[in-house]
């Protein structure tokens, strides 16, 4: 297949390599050029269509979901899931292994759920025996959290053998996959999960405004009552549409226009497989130039994901990352970053609009920066190597 | 001064006779066709802009505020600003005369909050006397809750007086004033106040995405650790907006683009006299057309804001709203069901981009409308204007 190629951002803007916000095409936004009424007919027909193609993205098994849009950032899709299917006297076991999967945590404490973290630490991936245990020993239990990508190290977290342990112990899997639905397929033949999370500014490369929860209507119709919060309540956000085709409040429109164009061009592209390859080349691309220049990754390569890449700074006294950021802007592309606790390090985003050949220009534009800096190694400390291969056995 | 004269929508699509998204300018839309990073410096700016502005906003007094915007519909943010300002074992008084008031206290009943309700019915608003009563036989009363414009009905409830009677008796005044802030002044100087709300598509013209809370910053840092979500907890979001100049998760960054544009077009207008008096004669124009066709408004004209006006359907049995709905939008507008529980209406908002010549064809489209219908008469059943009337006494 020949790799698609786009223009560049019409108004001269930076890249964004940054896993969304993100790089959206022109079309996408010009979509946002003219105003909806959010009661009229012409927008309910919009939102059917939305909510019909995010579940239709599921593939084989997609009829047993459906689908919840939810205003807010994707943080509050999250929360509205969390707390509108644990029940209250439920609770969760949250697989943490970064920002996201805490974030998770503390939506559930806040929402007053009985919650328990396997924190695995800044980026070691949660595995099916440890999982298996904790719910073995725990039968109050009742729902498993995990993170799909986790989008501050970039791991992409082992979904299917958390989902068999999961199943096997009888309860219930909601996944933030936030960063990778769209790109990365979780099939309900294969996976057995509750409910996925994710949003518009994601792999669907839309613009920011709103989430949106794919999750069993029987479990769904079972959760009535739940949640903590009325503007999060995703039951009555969901009964509401059912009955009137409308969001329960005030959607934001324009946001909602532009998905519609992004999930026209995702179904253009080839659908989930095709924007996968295409993330998954971008990242082979960006991967191996920084290697070239001496950067070493966060992660080996089997927990790399096609989302976004840690890279450790280099040791070089010359490095900081305020000027690499500036000299990255000043070349077109804004970078990200680090979210670890331990170790200096920073991200680069692959997806949004964007192809190998931009992944080309990114590291080229780094070696470039690096020069202008006066780094002549891109080397990491060799303490945070060692950490790394230390952790790396541990997984 | 001359009446600002504005371009109709230039794709054609019809006006919004809604309180929201309503017609806004096409510079406006324009504002988002360029993706921002939200980490990046270029954004940062813009959201400390857009605090000032709305901080400004308030005139004289306004430097004891500060500005929280929140992701979501204006009720996300009105529900932030109560789930975080009352405290767990706060109360709250809401002054309820239509469907805003009602959800500003189901909000609090999801928060687990003590909540009790003056509820006004549909369009009486609450007075001054009978709130002192209330607060003079409960001291456990911490706060008030008022709409300023409760927009199911159009009426601008009495804030001063309401204002009065709440700061007599010792207590905080939380005014969700989502349809009117920008247009109507609310002078720190001379209403007391604790908090009031709005949100990007009302009366500033901007796109849905996100609210705004302006809150004194003595009371936000007060209410530390009382919100009972991670996502509408208001003081989380003003401490990382503090400290790092960016919102907690991800900002809807085109709304926020668009939203700048509107605020600069708002100033240049004349800031918010000048905008309540386009809107004030926008009112006139439509109530003067309409009652010379025959129809009469739900409320006396003390009553009426200049924001939205709520008309009784005609008693005419060849009048239906679908066919109205229809025709009025086959002419370029869209008009907005009524939301009364006693009897048929439907509502036309004034707010946005159009000014009184706009409003004279809305009156000319309803004309062609009736007449299209085979409807004679205009004039409401009895038995409404009977009860209006016996209500209007009450009152
Ligand atoms: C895995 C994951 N979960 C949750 C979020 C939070 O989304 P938002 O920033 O839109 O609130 C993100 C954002 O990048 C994410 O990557
Ligand atoms: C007075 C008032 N409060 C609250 C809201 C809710 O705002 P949203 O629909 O954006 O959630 C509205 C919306 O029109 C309103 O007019």
């Amino acid at each position: 297949m020949q790799m698609p190629t786009f223009e560049p951002p019409r108004l001269g803007e930076p890249y964004l390599l940054t896993p969304g916000p993100l790089t959206t095409s022109y079309e996408v936004k010009e979509a946002m050029l003219r105003d909806w009424g959010s009661w009229d007919g012409d927008f309910r027909a919009m939102t059917a269509e939305l909510r019909a193609r995010l579940v239709a993205m599921l593939g084989e098994g997609s009829d047993a979901f459906t689908c919840v849009p939810m205003q807010g950032s994707g943080s509050f899709s999250v929360e509205a899931m969390l707390g509108t299917l644990v029940p209250k006297h439920g609770k969760a076991l949250v697989l943490a292994n970064g920002a996201y999967g805490q974030r998770a945590a503390d939506s559930l404490r806040y929402a007053v759920r009985a919650v328990e973290v396997l924190d695995k630490g800044d980026y070691l991936p949660p595995r099916g025996p440890e999982i298996a245990a904790i719910l073995a020993a725990d039968p109050a239990i009742t729902h498993v959290v995990a993170i799909h990508c986790e989008t501050s190290s970039g791991i992409l977290n082992p979904i299917p053998e958390i989902a068999q342990a999961v199943e096997a112990a009888g309860r219930a899997l909601l996944i933030d996959s936030m960063s990778a639905f769209g790109a990365i397929p979780l099939p309900p033949t294969q996976i057995r999960y509750q409910a996925i999370v994710s949003s518009a500014n994601k792999c669907i490369e839309g613009v920011p405004g709103f989430g949106f929860v794919l999750v069993r209507t029987d479990a769904l119709e079972a959760a009535k009552g739940n949640a903590h919060s009325l503007a999060l309540d995703l039951y009555a956000q969901w009964a509401t549409m059912e009955k009137t085709g409308q969001w329960r409040y005030t959607p934001p429109t324009h946001a909602v226009a532009a998905f519609l164009t992004a999930l026209h061009a995702h179904e253009a592209e080839g659908g989930v497989p095709a924007r996968g390859a295409r993330y998954a080349a971008n990242r082979d691309t960006l991967v191996a130039g920084m290697r070239g220049l001496g950067f070493e990754t966060l992660l080996e390569d089997r927990w790399l994901s096609p989302i976004i890449t840690t890279f450790f700074c280099p040791a070089d006294p010359a490095f900081a990352f305020q000027p690499f950021y500036d000299g990255m802007k000043a070349r077109g592309f804004i970078i990200y970053p680090g979210k670890l606790t331990e170790v200096d390090s920073f991200r680069l985003g692959h997806i949004g609009r964007m192809d190998s050949a931009v992944m080309a220009r990114v590291v080229q534009a780094v070696a470039e920066t690096l020069a202008d800096m006066g780094v002549t190694d891109a080397t990491p400390p060799a303490a945070a190597l060692e950490e790394r291969n230390k952790q790396a056995e541990a997984a």
